[in-house]
């Protein structure tokens, strides 16, 4: 005996502890526990768990989450000789405890092998039950429990999972053979097969195996054990499960444990049973009763299959189901009773088992139960799904209930999941007895129904008769923003998630499906085709703007209700957040509804869609088409030394300079207006209002019918229309005209605007306007409109004997202001980060352009998320970072935010709490997920 | 009397040393000297220091520039306050030395008033000459002089530069009414006029004055000193004096000084004269003879004139010049003597003080002297204003001379002035003869002529029959870069100075005048019209790039010499610089010529123009025609999990990859042809060269006519054509799929390229490619860039049996590549600041579209300089000191350079010499100004 040798065959069996990959549990004993998830992953944790607290759990064992790492490093083989005598010790505890011997002799133990990484990911990996099944088990079997149909069934299903998962023989082969027996005896049902026709079924299935892989059927149990194992350590990284990771942002996991573990059966007889249940409603969260399924005599697949109907567990939603149903109370009892019906004592030790795992884990538990011969055994625990509402439910009753802190609550819930709550929603089952057309992108959650127009003037004729339209366009495009408002929900052919309809309805709160690429559009037909479908110009469709479903025809949908436990989680986020929630909010209904969602003021105001609306956009337009002039004359006279020329140039400008005038004018009553109203809304909260920023060819009509209709509305010819729409033209409009460089080459027009505000700020007491100065790139931009805004204000407080207090900031939106931010602060007295543009700058990529590859960079993990839906961090994070620094340096007490977008994600929120933010604003529908992502972050501390 | 008073007007006549407004100088006293500048002004302290020098200077005193700033802060009355007593002290200290009494006597003090800022500014501020002329002085001179022409022709001269400065009486009403004097005489010159005459002409003027302005002329010797002071520091901020300063770069002055002469009279006989010279030929920097002109009996102005023919200073110089006129020695010596023959003792105290002035200043002098009755005075001294190559060479001759050292002779030359050195010019006195047509932008310096084509075909195919043309277009575009490269010169009739046609041409070093809004061209019909001028292919026209201006016909051009004193200060540049200066070439003749200018390798190789070259663009299209397929289809069969689904989709991808892989085959021993020869031409210098950067639509025609072409040499559809175009269209093409991002979607084209670099590489011996990956954002965008590169540099190693040194690096151009850069770092050998894009992202600006705005923004002073020109250091060099000391962080030794336009401007070259940069790279003609402005930087220490 060779002493070195032994040694080693010591040191496996118990390994130094670096060095340990199987965890034993059940029968008495649990090497892991509840806290060991990322080693032992959620399943095998849970079991050890389980086990600890005395819950009847067949006795296994766990092949560590790290054991899977080591597969990959170093490949199977040298993995087995790693652990081949954990395994076997662990087997032969199995043996003890169960007394049984694995893959021989008469009492047969036979093993399920299953998956379990730390994070859920139901049905992605593999499992292989009834492991241990051989020509000898299956007789000893047989034999022992005198149900030859039972084991054969047994049997044909091992070697059917085995050969699928294992040996990647194709599903369809098993199927193949299956059928061919089931056609020979004239069956229908698989439970019309006999044990003969099972044991010829395994016969065909083995001879099919060999044909096809040129190899036997394994039938030695340790050699089906190790391919199992490796089966699902492989498992971890098929394409499957790497994109539900990818798509569930599950990150960070080294791989899947394996948990061996003794099989009990379900289905070996009328005294046996398996079942699913939620120790709570999933779906609302109440505590009314003990949630579930089972089915007597089957195995849990059979309670997934749905070719059987499983039946309740408790009698009273045995009642409700069958109410539902309209089955009678006697048939009920009879052929669907509930399992405390049926196996009272059962029951009783499955509702104690429900209370003490609610207790021990303080939370709603999903389990999996199997009784065999009239025994219960515990398969699984775990904290269950649940909708939004259940979510939000369940946290603050559990609270209420005290087995958890209100600091738990707030985290208990996912602050992205708080969107399905806010939008209006179809009613219960009106989807599923739907004509679905087609599917496109989820743009902007919630549910519409309405009269299908084609343009955006129709949206707002429509709607101001009172009816409900959806909007459907091939793309949107600014000058649609009057009827995207009007309409109720927004449908469009192209443009991704990041496209003008997508962005735009988001902000709006409105639902919206874009990209519907099977959509044929037609503006002169007025007809939307899809497929064989033709939907018309007032005909309804349907839209799921969570799903991006499309819906032929006129759905009911009914509205969020913001009380009950919605209002206290609120509360309970609001009571631990220290970061402010603002909203992006342009209209006094908008306001409203944002307050109504707990808005403590508006960060972004964005004056231009005030300009789209009704005629206003006539009299903008006009202001554009003589503003290049007046700019040009002006210059001219700037330059011009000659008194004659001056006196010409002089008498040029006259004419258009009073139509600019004139335009301007016709301006500032209706935006003073849109400021009263919105400072009404706000009642004393502070309400940040970018200055004019777009480019102005956005507010053109760039399509000659457009162009056509302009010049008839302006009784100008349709050629100067053309001009002046070629002459604002731009290579790269992102980085062009706009921002504040319009307020300094058109200063009329930031006055116009800071007079609006201030006369609105005059006009409502306790208003709190603060003026953001948009595109700042340089500190004397922002000095030299700061002067013209403060020239304004004076001169209002002058004329209306008023003392107005108004903030005046900047957006950091370019680079440049960002790493210049010390000069910038010392004119800015806050900062609203304007993370779109500055993502757009800073990463160089254009919104608009940048679906040809940024899916790409996501896919391939150069970026962990899209940056223009989770702030990149990294980058644009440290840019902001230098910029806070920056400005705090020469202004401590600097006022920070972030508008756009970003402030309404749940990471972003996190982030911009970590790093010396006052607020986030985020469009309405995203306020609470803020609060709430707020919150969250406050309390990780 | 009160004693505060007292004290108050004996500290103004002594005042405290801050205090102090007046300076005096001449007559043994100078309170200044030429360190004073700042303070003096230029001329006040060069008079001084003349003085100093016991030179001949009118006696007189300057009142400081800090009086001028005074001047517009106190106003004009509080500031006479305050300097009165100073002023009137001076005035009695000139009547004492010159026994003259102002403004009154017999002997009565004039003076001159004249501006004198510390930077010169001629002509653009005003002067007041015989000051203090009234009634009573004029009597008084006209019996003391016995000269009453002279007399009363000074008294007019007086008034009418009075009136015109101090008073603002038009000019023309001056003219009007010595006109009408002249009419009624029926004289045609004023030397007709007689002293009589001129009375009467005073007595006008003095009507009229009273008549326009409503009061006498002042008769005041102390009012007109006064008056004429303030005209003086007025002057400093009328409109013509702040262009100039903007023009000409001038910052940093607080205003003019004032300087108060005693007159003196080069026209007060035939023993007076008037003079201006240069102590060296300020054309060619020669030291051969004095040369300068003078005026017998004449003042300053009448040499300025022009009526008159001013005569040489010299007899050899005054021969030289007869000859040139073929003037007979006898006719010179009688009409046109030298100074040297007709005052040969003035002459010769001249000469001595020229040779005085020279070793003092120790550089060329800009000298004005008066001769009044024998007697020499000189009125001004300066550093004379000379044409780059007389910088050149007066200061190496000056080093020679041993007057200078040659750190200081680096320091003497201009390197923005030497561009005029390296491009042809056209032969002295071809463009005065020549008939010019317009003037554009003066986009790209030099001179060429050439017959007019209208498109880049014809351009080179003119060419390849070696005809010498000019490529003139409405605007360029990438594709005519053939053109552009075959054409003498570029002519664009829009576009800016930062447009396609401008910023390629500087590229190439080839002449081009861009914006010539004039021009009306004719594609159609081949014809340019400019005004009434009508020029037609084949025609001869000429374009000075330096100028902007474009001639009809055809002018003769002269090619530079870069020997003599221009190898001289280069070599002298070589020895003092530390930063090293490469070269963005594409080409190897490009590489050979900068190779000759000195450059020390290629900074940038922008692969992409090699597409354009002939036949080339056919395969690269080609190419671009399938790609988008290609990437689609394999997107597709990424993400397919279905067998059969796999199998359509792999037979839909074989024949756009056998396309797409063909027109690349083709392209490889293209490029690698083209690499072979820069390697060759760069003989073991190093050569960085960047991937394919432009989006995929620059290389498409994106007109109809561009796009039938396009499709009958491709054998395909226009429409397929159409299509792709449309797919590869980009809103911001500026922030779109170019760069790094076209290599990650397309990597084949990744593979070729650096296969051709490779290849080069391995058939030149000692050549040192470094490849650069462009438009890095992400490290990881590197990284996969990287890997690709190092796999094709290890198989051509294999397969060509070499071992390849060969760096890899980014540019760094993105703001988020800089604010990341310790991460980019790590993956990257080099960082090249591809500054033009980073200019674009950091500051916002679209260099296409920006020009509406940022000339404004120059203005206004938002931005010293065009940030496009001159690198923006608050802004875009605070990004770059980020991004060094990030990357140098993880890479102490981290190679550091600059491409793109800045790279040549000798300010940003300073900003890289002080800001840890190893080289820049610039346009081949621009290496020997960055060569300079190095070498002065490093001086500058």
């Amino acid at each position: 005996m060779r002493k070195s040798k032994s040694g080693q065959a010591g040191s496996a069996v118990r390994p130094a502890k670096g060095d340990k990959h199987v965890y034993l549990f059940g029968a008495g004993l649990s090497e892991g526990d509840g806290s060991m998830k990322a080693l032992l992953g959620g399943k095998g944790a849970n079991l050890a768990d389980m086990a600890s607290l005395g819950l009847p759990v067949p006795p296994g064992f766990t092949i560590t989450t790290e054991t899977c790492a080591k597969f990959y490093t170093l490949g199977a083989a040298r993995l087995h000789e790693r652990i081949r005598g954990e395994v076997e010790a662990a087997l032969k505890r199995l043996e003890q405890v169960t007394g049984k011997t694995f893959g021989r002799g008469a009492n047969p133990l036979l093993v399920s092998v299953r998956s379990g990484a730390a994070a859920s990911m139901p049905g992605m990996m593999d499992t292989v039950l009834n492991l241990g099944l051989n020509p000898e088990t299956v007789e000893a079997m047989v034999a022992r429990t005198g149900n030859p149909r039972f084991v054969w069934d047994s049997y044909r299903r091992f070697i059917q999972m085995f050969g699928n998962v294992v040996m990647e023989v194709e599903h369809d082969a098993f199927e193949h053979e299956l059928e061919a027996v089931k056609h020979a005896r004239g069956y229908t049902l698989d439970t019309e097969l006999t044990a003969d026709d099972l044991k010829e079924v395994v016969g065909r299935y083995q001879a099919m195996v060999r044909r096809v892989k040129g190899c036997e059927f394994p039938t030695d149990a340790m050699d089906q054990l190790r391919r199992g194992i490796d089966a699902v350590f492989g498992s971890w990284n098929n394409a499957r499960a790497v994109k539900y990771r990818q798509m569930n942002d599950i990150r960070g996991l080294v791989g899947t444990a394996v948990n061996v573990q003794t099989m009990v059966f379900g289905n070996s007889g009328t005294n046996s049973a398996t079942g699913v249940a939620f120790t709570r409603d999933p779906s609302t969260g109440e505590n009314r009763y003990f949630y579930g399924e089972y089915l007597i005599n089957a195995q849990g697949e059979d309670v997934v299959a749905g070719i059987r109907t499983p039946q309740q567990i408790t009698v009273k939603g045995s009642r409700e189901w069958a109410r539902a149903r309209q089955i009678s109370e006697k048939v009920r009892r009879l052929q669907y009773p509930a399992l405390e019906e049926s196996m009272p004592a059962v029951f009783k030790q499955l509702d104690a088992i429900r209370a003490k795992l609610e207790r021990h884990y303080k939370d709603m538990q999903d389990i999996e139960f199997t009784i065999e011969d009239g025994r219960l055994y515990m398969l699984q625990t775990r904290n269950g799904k649940r909708t939004a509402a259940a979510a939000v439910r369940i946290a603050t009753d559990l609270a209420k209930e005290g087995l958890i802190t209100e600091k738990t609550a707030v985290q208990r819930v996912d602050p992205a999941q708080l969107d399905q709550l806010l939008h209006p929603v179809f009613v219960r089952t009106a989807e599923a007895k739907s004509k679905r057309l087609t599917v496109g992108l989820p743009a902007s959650p919630g549910a519409a129904t309405g009269q299908v127009v084609f343009n955006a003037a129709s949206a707002e004729e429509w709607a101001a008769q009172g009816k409900q339209v959806i909007l459907c366009r091939v793309e949107t495009s600014p000058e649609d923003i009057g009827g995207m408002s009007a309409a109720a929900g927004i449908l469009t052919a192209r443009g991704g998630m990041t496209s003008h309809a997508a962005v735009v309805a988001r902000g709006m709160g409105k639902c919206c499906v874009s990209g519907c690429g099977e959509l044929q559009i037609s503006y002169d037909k007025k007809t939307v085709v899809c497929g064989s479908e033709v939907i018309r110009e007032g005909e309804w469709i349907s839209l799921n703007g969570s799903t991006g479903a499309v819906y032929a025809g006129r759905l009911e949908t009914e509205d969020p209700k913001l009380t009950g436990p919605f209002a206290v989680i609120m509360a309970l986020a609001d009571k631990y957040r220290t970061l402010g929630v603002r909203t992006n909010a342009d209209t006094p209904r908008d306001t409203a509804k944002a307050v109504a969602f707990g808005a403590e003021g508006i960060g972004l105001c964005r004056t231009e869609h005030m300009f789209f609306e009704g005629d206003r956009i006539t009299s903008f337009r006009r202001m554009i088409l003589v503003a290049e002039t007046v700019k040009g004359l002006r210059a001219a006279l700037a330059a011009c030394g000659d008194a004659a020329e001056r006196a010409v140039l002089e008498a040029s400008l006259a004419a258009p300079l009073k139509q600019y005038n004139q335009a301007l004018r016709e301006l500032l009553p209706l935006q003073r207006k849109d400021f009263i109203g919105m400072f009404k809304a706000l009642k004393g909260r502070p309400c940040t209002i970018r200055l004019l920023d777009p480019p102005l060819h956005e507010f053109l009509p760039q399509d000659v019918a457009g162009q056509e209709e302009m010049a008839a509305a302006m009784g100008v010819g349709v050629e100067e229309i053309r001009k002046v729409v070629e002459s604002l033209h731009e290579s790269n409009p992102m980085l062009g005209h706009r921002g504040c460089r319009l307020g300094i080459s058109y200063p009329e027009v930031t006055q116009m605007q800071v007079r609006a505000i201030c006369e609105a700020a005059a006009a409502v007491k306790g208003s709190q306007p603060e003026i953001m100065v948009p595109l700042v790139g340089h500190v004397k931009e922002l000095a030299s409109q700061k002067e013209l805004i403060l020239q304004t204000i004076a001169e209002v407080e002058r004329q209306k004997k008023v003392s107005l207090k108004i903030k005046i900031g900047t957006m950091i939106e370019v680079p440049r202001a960002a790493i210049t931010a010390d000069q910038i602060a010392t004119e800015a007295e806050f900062f609203s980060f304007g993370t779109n543009d500055l993502t757009q700058m800073t990463c160089a990529f254009s919104r608009d352009d940048a679906g040809k590859f940024l899916g790409d960079y996501v896919a391939r993990g150069f970026y962990d998320y899209d940056p223009f839906q989770v702030l990149d961090q990294d980058g644009v994070g440290r840019m902001i970072d230098i910029a806070i620094a920056y400005g705090r340096s020469v202004k401590p007490h600097l006022k920070v935010g972030v508008c756009g977008e970003h402030g309404g994600d749940p990471k972003t929120v996190a982030f911009c709490h970590g790093h010396g933010f006052d607020y986030v604003s985020c469009s309405p529908y995203r306020v609470p997920i803020a609060r709430l992502a707020a919150a969250q972050a406050a309390l990780r501390g």
